[in-house]
């Protein structure tokens, strides 16, 4: 699996309770791998002390005198974002992801002033619009990776159509976002095919988290046999690998989503580019 | 302007009338930089002797017993395919160019065994199927790029929904593609801005085909006061230019439309594909 959870209980300093804001007991945080870039500064951008942690899941506390979403004992969580200008055509839209003045979670300077702390600690102060409640039916635990590597999956999932009963699904890479595709694509009602470089996968893809096929990305034969079949691929995977066959593994006007991050620039060959002639 | 015409006289041997063919008087063929790439061996598939040319426009002279849509005397135009397998999903679909048995209307084998030749001929005969009708307020000389050119920019632009009146198009590059969707962008009611490196194109962009803006790709302020306003791109270019500039002009969920065949692989900067972390 490709995230666990921790349990702390020290609290750290955070601002009082704004009219607007939900004050949180953090009780579980997953650990995403952006948050090992952001500790040893690897994109150049840290900010020390640093409090990572934005799968963040827990317990409110206390309400500020204008929230009406929650109440004291509510189960939520808070994911990758703290605040943002809120009065944005992006903002209006729901998109507050594209807004120009968006607040990460932690290593950034709110609004207020104050610096974000996130999800490595015992409590979290949240302007209530970036709260969302947890579903009695999701256990805090298993549920917190949802806050980061499942909504950068569902996402673009839902928002190109990738969500239909009977569509096929191709999944490349299997980590962190790879196998939250899987369950996803599975509940949609979606054919999902897993695609990686790694056989020994294989079972975790079938057996655990329930995928239809495995493609070995390596395999020119096992490539060539599932050609033109899928309506869509998310790839996951952060590494500059050739685009072309993958390309191929697209039915016509399929979707190529990509949320790795690779860290070179992608080299993208022009005819795959082109349907045909 | 890209097109120019040819008005060729002499005939050459096209197999007899089928059922479901339609003969054609050829008046006008466009000029496309494929047939230059064709006729000089470029993309190493020559089959000689070649007639190209696949913007074609004409007369019907003849109609196979089968045929329907058209009578002798229609105005008439061929694009760049003359047959299909015409049973295949996308074939049904309506989308045969992406049909993988598609028949090119030059340098082919077509599926009675005869080889395939283009528009810079006396006549044709095509399969009625591939034969689009010329409305009455469309000349043949200038209609006839539209098979082609224009159908590159117009397919697109439908299919991605950049056809909305008061869209914000952007055009990249002025030449025979881009020309053309700056009529379109014009005629759906957009808000049309051309990008190009040549300023000298700018009198052209904004006097002879109407567009509303003209924004030179190496001015780094004009380029910034352009950021995030459009909600499409089609990049016309057939070169590997920088694409972090250019994403950077498209809105939030913005389109860039690649037309363009470039002769080596694009480079995609990782961080142009995440639009916040």
């Amino acid at each position: 699996m490709s995230s666990f959870y921790v349990h702390v209980s020290y609290d750290s300093r955070f601002r009082s309770t704004g009219d607007d804001d939900v004050v949180i007991k953090i009780l579980y945080c997953g650990i995403c791998h952006s948050d090992l870039h952001s500790i040893k500064n690897e994109w150049k951008n840290a900010r020390y002390p640093m409090i990572p942690g934005h799968e963040i899941a827990g317990e409110v506390t206390e309400v500020g005198k204008n929230v009406t979403k929650f109440e004291a004992g509510d189960r939520v969580g808070v994911g990758v974002m703290v605040n943002s200008c809120q009065s944005c055509e992006s903002c209006n839209e729901g998109f507050e992801n594209h807004c120009p003045g968006i607040i990460p979670t932690y290593n950034t300077v709110d609004l207020d002033g104050t610096i974000t702390y996130g999800g490595y600690s015992g409590m979290v102060v949240v302007h209530e619009r970036f709260v969302v409640r947890f579903p009695d039916t999701i256990p805090l635990d298993k549920g917190a990776p949802l806050l980061c590597a499942g909504i950068t999956v569902y996402s673009p999932m839902k928002y190109h159509g990738l969500n239909v009963p009977g569509m096929h699904l191709g999944v490349l890479g299997l980590g962190g976002l790879g196998h939250v595709a899987v369950k996803f694509g599975k509940a949609f009602g979606m054919k999902v095919t897993v695609i990686s470089s790694s056989p020994g996968k294989k079972q975790e893809a079938l057996e655990r988290l329930g995928a239809d096929a495995f493609v070995i990305s390596k395999d020119a034969d096992e490539m060539k046999a599932a050609m033109s079949t899928m309506d869509g691929i998310i790839n996951t995977v952060s590494a500059n690998i050739p685009m072309a066959p993958l390309l191929g593994l697209l039915k016509p006007n399929g979707k190529m989503i990509m949320v790795g991050l690779p860290e070179k620039s992608m080299e993208i060959p022009p005819f795959a580019l082109v349907a045909s002639i």
